[in-house]
């Protein structure tokens, strides 16, 4: 006997890792269903040996369902994941509605796996570029503590979706095979789908990743301040992030500054990420080792390097951070969270509704 | 009546762009010579509307020169650049080899114009890199002071040379009609031409310009350490930078952050910065407006933006700034000395020779 596992997004890019991850869990899966919108429903995807056909999402969608992994962005989360909880279905959400949600946990497994503890049915995963920086820090934190945090991203397409990476493919055809200038080529999804205008991505660098807020920071940069915060209980880590999409299909890198609270010798820092799970220490200058995104495609850990000392600030340290932003960044830390919420025994263990239906 | 200007190193990414900008130069110019290495002598260069035979550099060509603009490479300056000084040329070096020489000035026109006045034949042009971020920093410099700088840099592959424009075209020909995975492209020249390894730049990011110095930073991130605190002349500022290659042909972007003496408002930085000649300001959040690689292509200025208050440090403040690394960050840098030169009465002022001929 297994769970019944829905994935409502199937059909996007992160939906279609999600199946693929499922297909490599050790969970218990007695049965798989793919939601999506009324546009994909009807297709067929392979879980496995089999062929699913894709099914609407609509409010009775989820009996029956045990785990519902939802990416199909946040207000299909806001409208359908308290439908999924009231039929019994444990949410882990991949959008970024319930993440500041007092009453959802925020969780990198190998963070904060104690935070599903207290769940109340939705459990939110966090933004990509947040979840391999805390790979990376919390080996740190935990021995040495951690002040504050400057990240400057080098994000890739995909985690804009599957129309981001046909938009830069078709850019690239336009720029190789028509001989345009990048600056012309056609541009209609980033730097973000919801905003007014759009620029390039062929060959350019975009200091944009979602809307802007109020506070001249972008969501996505204020998605790492807050998140990061959350995940590792305490509001007082300082954190300010630049965040930059860059022609790269999949795999974000981070140049990532931190100071931390007590003085950090650099080959225990080392010594210290590459025993930490789900991290794996890439980092040797004479042989020209870093990490680097095209060979994060495809894997599951998050690579670090590039690891040194601030050359004035004592407690200052640099690193070069990179995990396949579908993967750890998204599926694989969504299915990771079920894994985690199965070996707890808190796969269907909700209590009280806290999410009201809309 | 006018000078004699030789560009060495004419038939470079950056020589070719120094014959435009003599071209557009106010510089008085009776004559321009190329010169190359032997394998392009005997080639010729468009210069306005005559056409310009390419000699090979000797340590007998310069003759008559008045001004010598170097860029082929730090071994060429190394052994010809004493040559010209001796010929009675004022040399202006875009290489590294004499900008740590406390003999040489290394200038940025619109920052440090002053040092050129005790020139001794040979005025070093900065790093690329350095440049645009001492053309962003200065006003800020002058007004509040600077404690510290930070920066993760987002740089083009014209910056390192045309074999590595050729190469990155090759590479996306070889992912867009050969199909291949970006990680199994032809790479020979990239991360750098005289480094063990060479990896792909297309559709990937490598923390790695320039080769590694023995402290784990590369020669590209001390350059823009050392330069920073030569040009501004203030050995306790405090700079680390992480310096990455990304998949854009031209246009350099830098992810800055520093940390003024006194605290700077937001709005009297953005004036200061606007106001400081090379230097513009696009930054208005509401309408998407931010500094872009592509759209800095062919123009002599910098351009900044994202210009914010970092979230918890009073003194602390990010910014994105863009340049043609072409242009300003090499071939408008160069002449532009040779302008201020010209405007101080410093061509062929020179008085001992202190470069050793080898």
């Amino acid at each position: 006997m297994g769970y019944t596992v829905a994935i409502v997004g199937a059909s996007g890019a992160v939906g279609t890792q999600m199946i693929k991850m499922l297909e490599e869990s050790r969970l218990p899966i007695s049965k798989v269903r793919l939601l999506a919108s009324a546009r994909s429903a009807g297709k067929e995807l392979p879980f496995k040996d089999q062929m699913i056909t894709i099914e609407e999402t609509t409010e009775n969608a989820f009996e029956g369902v045990d785990i519902a992994l939802f990416s199909a962005g946040g207000s299909t989360s806001a409208k359908f994941a308290p439908y999924a909880v009231k039929a019994g279905a444990v949410v882990v959400d991949n959008t970024s509605y319930f993440r500041q949600n007092p009453d959802v946990p925020l969780v990198v497994p190998e963070v904060n796996p104690d935070a599903l503890d207290k769940h109340n049915g939705i459990i939110a995963c966090p933004n990509c570029s947040t979840i391999q920086m805390m790979v990376a820090l919390e080996p740190v934190r935990q021995k040495w503590g951690l002040d504050r945090i400057i990240v400057s991203t080098y994000q890739a397409v995909s985690g804009a979706g599957q129309s981001a990476i046909n938009e830069t493919m078709a850019q690239y055809h336009q720029v190789i095979n028509d001989k345009l200038n990048p600056k012309t080529v056609t541009a209609e999804i980033l730097p973000s789908a919801g905003d007014k205008k759009h620029y390039p991505i062929a060959f350019n660098a975009l200091p944009q990743i979602d809307l802007f807020t109020e506070n001249a920071y972008t969501y996505e940069e204020m998605k790492m301040t807050k998140e990061t915060k959350k995940i590792m209980a305490d509001d007082s880590i300082k954190v300010s992030a630049t965040c930059v999409r860059i022609p790269v299909l999949s795999g974000h890198s981070e140049s990532i500054y931190i100071e931390t609270k007590d003085i950090a010798p650099i080959d225990e820092v080392k010594a210290a990420i590459s025993a930490f799970p789900g991290a794996i220490l890439e980092d040797d200058t004479d042989h020209q080792i870093y990490p680097q995104a095209v060979n994060a495609v495809g894997k599951k850990e998050t690579f670090v390097g590039r690891i040194r000392k601030d050359l004035d600030i004592e407690n200052g340290i640099h690193m070069w951070v990179v995990s396949d932003n579908l993967l750890k960044g998204a599926a694989w830390n969504s299915v990771q969270i079920a894994e985690s919420l199965h070996d707890r025994g808190l796969v269907r263990a909700t209590k009280d509704l806290k999410f009201p239906l809309q």
